[in-house]
C-alpha cells in the first residue's frame, strides 16, 4: 500500500498527538480501501527528545522545509497564532498541497480568503479540528445537516472557562483562586485571555455559524463577554435560585436574520447546558426537520483534538490514493447568503448583580430605573450578614430586549454608590430550557 | 443547474418525509456547489391524494417502474420488510443505480451481500437512516472515528421502548397499559414485537457494531431481551434505588474479542443513560483517544429519518454532479477482522425480581443457590402490604460474569414457589456510571 506522506508545522500537544495518531492509525490498516498515513517530516523549534519524533520522519527548524518537501503529500498546520500559520496554510495551498489545520483563530479570521485560495488551487483545507475537539461537529453540519434547516446552533465551547466555572461550584473558590488552579493544573494558559474573555468561544462559533447558516459571519460580529467578572457570590447566589452559571456561545436564525453572542448564561440545574462539567463541550443543533440533538465530550487537549485532524487526513489521503483531489466547498465560507444580524431580537430573561455601599433607598433608586425602561422585576434578594461597605445583591427581570435591559444597567452604573459595575447574566428561560432537550 | 432524480419506492411515513424534505432542499439551493434533488417517481401500493404526492411526480405501482426508470438516477427504498425490499435494492445495484435505504433489518441480514453487489459494480449504498435517525451516528464512525480505536459503542436506540419506560415511570401505568398508550399515540406499531423484544435495537446495534469494531457480526450473535417481562413493581423498586430501567445495546471490546448485547438495565437516575427520555435516542461513543461522546437526538419518526435519507442523497449526488460515482467502503460491511464474540467477560452487578407465593423459607432457599454459585448478596428488599399470593421481591447482587448469574437464575426458577421466571436486570455500576459521562 502507497503511503500518504504527512508533514507537521508546530510540534506542540496537538501536532504530538496527531504524530502518535498517525502511527496508531498504521497499525490497523488491514482493509483494501484502508489508507497508509506515515509522518515524514516535523517543524519546530525548540528541541525535543528523539524519542518524541515519529519513527522515520525528519526534524526541521523551518516551516518551509515541511511545505516544499517531496516527501510531503498533506500539511498539517498545529503551530497557532495567525501570523506564520497563515503564512503555512497559504504555502501550502500554492504549492497544490492539501493542509489540515487546528487553527480556530485562524479559520474564523481569515476562513474566507483561504478557503478561496483553496477554490482557486483546486486543494481541500481541513478544519474539523477547529471546532470542539473531538466532537465532530463540523462534519455533521456540512454534510449530515444538508437536508435539514438549521434554527440554532449553541453550547459550551470552551473548556478551560467551563473547568473554572465547575471548580467554583465545587470548591467554593473565587475566580481568582479557580483560575490559578486551572493554570496548575495545565487547563489554562499562562496568559488566559483567549479563553476567559470567551475570544476561543467566539472564534468556534463564527465558524459553527458559518457552515450551520451558509452566513457570512466575523468574529467582530458577535458580541462577547467572558467570565472575568463571575465571582463566587455569583456561584452561591446561582445555587439559591438551583441554577448553575456556563459561558454560552449561540448562534440563532431569527424571522429576520442571525443572533450571535458569547456571555455568561444562568442555567437551571436540571437542564443539559448544567450538566457539562469540566473541561467537556456540548454542542446543540436545533433543526427544522431533526429536531434538537446534543454532542456532548471532550472538547480540547491532543488527543480529542488529533483524531479530528487524523479525520481529515484519512478523508484527504482517500481523495488522495483515488486520484480526486480536489478543493472542498464549505458553504458559509466559500460561498453564502447575507444574512443580517440583529443581536437581541427575543426577550429573555436577566441577572443582574449589583455590588454597592449599602445605604436606605438603593433598591428604589435601581426600581425606578427599570420601571422608567419598563421591566418588570421578578425577584430581588440578598443573603444576610455582608458587610454594608460592599454588599451584593441580585435582581432578576422578566423577559426583554438586550438592548433595554443594556440600557437600563447603563444608567444604574452611574449611581455613586455602585462599587462595581453590574454583572448581567442571560437566564435561560422556560422555553429555552425545553430547547435544551430534544423534544418527544 | 442539472438536476439529480430520486425515485421513492414505499411511501409510508419515511417516503413522503423524504418527499417533502427533498422539495425543501431545493428552495435552499443557491450555492455553486450544491446539487439539486427532485422525486421523479413514487411506488405506492395503496391509493393517496394528488397533493401528498412531490409535485411533478409520477405515482406508479410496480417498484420495478422506479429502479428501471430512465429519470431515476439513485433509489430510495423506504418499502420496509427484507423480501421486496432485498429485490430493490438488489436490482437498482445490478443496475448501476445508487441505492439509499432505511432498513436496518435488512442491512443487519444481508447487509454483507448487498455491500459486495455494490462493490461488485461500483455503486455506493447509504445506510445513515438505518440507525438513531437523526443523529447521524454512521457517519461519525466512518468518518470522524477513522483516527480513533473505539472501546464501546452502546446506548439506547429504539425509541418506543424507551417511551414504553418513561410512561411507566411517569404515570405509574403497568407494561400493557403504557404499551396501549404507546399504540394510540403512534409510537407503536399493532404488533410490537420489534420494537419491545428488542429486535429492532439489536439490528442497529448490528450495523453499529460493523462499523466500530470492523467485525464480521450477525443478528443472531447478539443476546437480545426485551422489556415484556418489566413490571410496575420494577418501576417502583427501580425508584426506590434512586434508578430507572432502560433498554440498553451494547457493544464492547474486549482483551480477546466483543461483548454484544440487548438487555434492560437499571441506570442510576444521576446518570445520562436515565436523562434520556421519551423516544429520544441516545448513542455514547467510547474510543481510546477522544474518551466517551454522547450522541443525544431524536431517534425515529418521518422527519429525523428523512434528514438522513436526504444527507446520503446529496452525498451522492454530489459524486454524480462530479461524475465520479463510486462503491462506498464501509470497513465492517465490506472487510472486517474476525473478532471473537465473547459475551459477557466482565463482571457487573445484577437486580433480580422474584415474583412467589410467599411461605417461610424462600429467601433461605434462593440465598443458597447463590452462595452456591459464590455470588455476595448485596441487599434484599420488599415492599409491605403485598398479598401473600403473589409477592415480589427483590434481590441485588455484587458483580459476577452473566454466565454465572444465568446459572444461579435457572436453578432459582425451578422451585415450586415461583410464580414466574426471574427478572434479570443489569446493574449499571459506578465504574460504568463514570463511563456513561465523558471524563474530564
Amino acid at each position: 500500500m502507497k503511503p500518504v506522506r504527512v508533514g507537521i508545522v508546530g510540534y506542540g500537544t496537538v501536532g504530538q498527538a496527531t504524530a502518535r495518531i498517525i502511527a496508531s492509525h498504521a497499525q490497523d490498516v488491514h482493509h483494501p480501501g484502508d489508507v497508509l498515513l506515515i509522518a515524514t517530516k516535523v517543524c519546530r523549534r525548540t528541541p525535543i527528545a528523539p524519542a518524541d519524533l515519529p519513527q522515520g520522519a525528519q526534524l526541521v527548524a523551518d516551516w518551509k522545509q515541511v511545505v516544499y518537501a517531496q516527501d510531503v503529500d498533506v500539511v498539517v498546520e498545529t503551530i497557532g497564532g495567525t501570523t506564520v500559520a497563515e503564512e503555512v496554510v497559504r504555502a501550502s495551498l500554492e504549492s497544490g498541497k492539501p493542509v489540515v489545520t487546528a487553527n480556530k483563530n485562524l479559520i474564523a479570521e481569515s476562513g474566507e480568503k483561504l478557503f478561496a485560495l483553496a477554490a482557486q488551487k483546486n486543494v481541500p483545507i481541513g478544519i474539523e479540528a477547529t471546532v470542539a475537539g473531538g466532537i465532530p461537529i463540523l462534519r455533521v453540519l456540512s454534510e449530515s445537516m444538508s437536508g435539514d434547516r438549521v434554527q440554532a446552533v449553541y453550547g459550551i465551547l470552551n473548556g478551560t472557562a467551563n473547568y473554572i466555572l465547575t471548580q467554583m461550584e465545587t470548591t467554593g473558590a473565587g475566580f481568582e483562586k479557580a483560575l490559578t488552579e486551572a493554570q496548575k493544573a495545565g487547563y489554562a494558559e499562562a496568559d488566559p485571555t483567549f479563553d476567559i474573555d470567551g475570544i476561543d468561544a467566539r472564534d468556534k462559533l463564527c465558524i459553527l455559524a458559518r457552515l450551520a447558516f451558509h452566513a457570512r459571519v466575523s468574529p467582530v460580529d458577535i458580541a462577547t463577554i467572558g467570565i472575568r467578572q463571575v465571582s463566587d457570590v455569583d456561584i452561591h447566589y446561582a445555587k439559591r435560585l438551583r441554577s448553575k452559571i456556563r459561558l454560552v456561545a449561540m448562534a440563532e436564525r431569527n424571522h429576520d436574520g442571525l443572533d450571535l453572542s458569547v456571555r455568561p448564561w444562568l442555567v437551571e440545574d436540571h437542564s443539559m447546558l448544567a450538566k457539562v462539567e469540566g473541561v467537556n463541550n456540548a454542542v446543540f443543533l436545533q433543526g427544522e426537520k431533526v429536531g434538537t440533538q446534543m454532542f456532548l465530550g471532550r472538547g480540547a487537549g491532543g488527543d480529542p483534538t488529533g483524531v479530528a485532524v487524523v479525520s481529515d487526513l484519512v478523508e484527504i489521503a482517500r481523495n488522495i490514493v483515488a486520484g480526486r483531489v480536489t478543493a472542498k466547498a464549505f458553504s458559509g465560507f466559500t460561498s453564502w447568503n447575507d444574512a443580517e444580524l440583529h443581536p437581541g431580537r427575543r426577550a429573555v430573561s436577566w441577572y443582574l448583580r449589583l455590588t454597592v455601599a449599602d445605604r436606605p433607598g438603593i433598591i428604589a433608586r435601581v426600581a425606578e430605573v427599570l420601571a422608567e425602561k419598563e421591566i418588570n422585576i421578578d425577584s430581588v434578594f440578598q443573603e444576610p450578614h455582608m458587610s454594608k461597605d460592599r454588599l451584593s445583591f441580585v435582581v432578576t427581570v422578566e423577559p426583554v430586549l438586550k438592548a433595554t435591559i443594556q440600557a437600563a444597567v447603563k444608567l444604574i452604573n452611574q449611581f455613586d454608590f455602585m462599587r462595581e459595575p453590574v454583572l448581567l447574566l442571560r437566564i435561560s428561560n422556560s422555553s429555552e430550557s425545553a430547547r435544551d432537550l430534544p423534544l418527544s
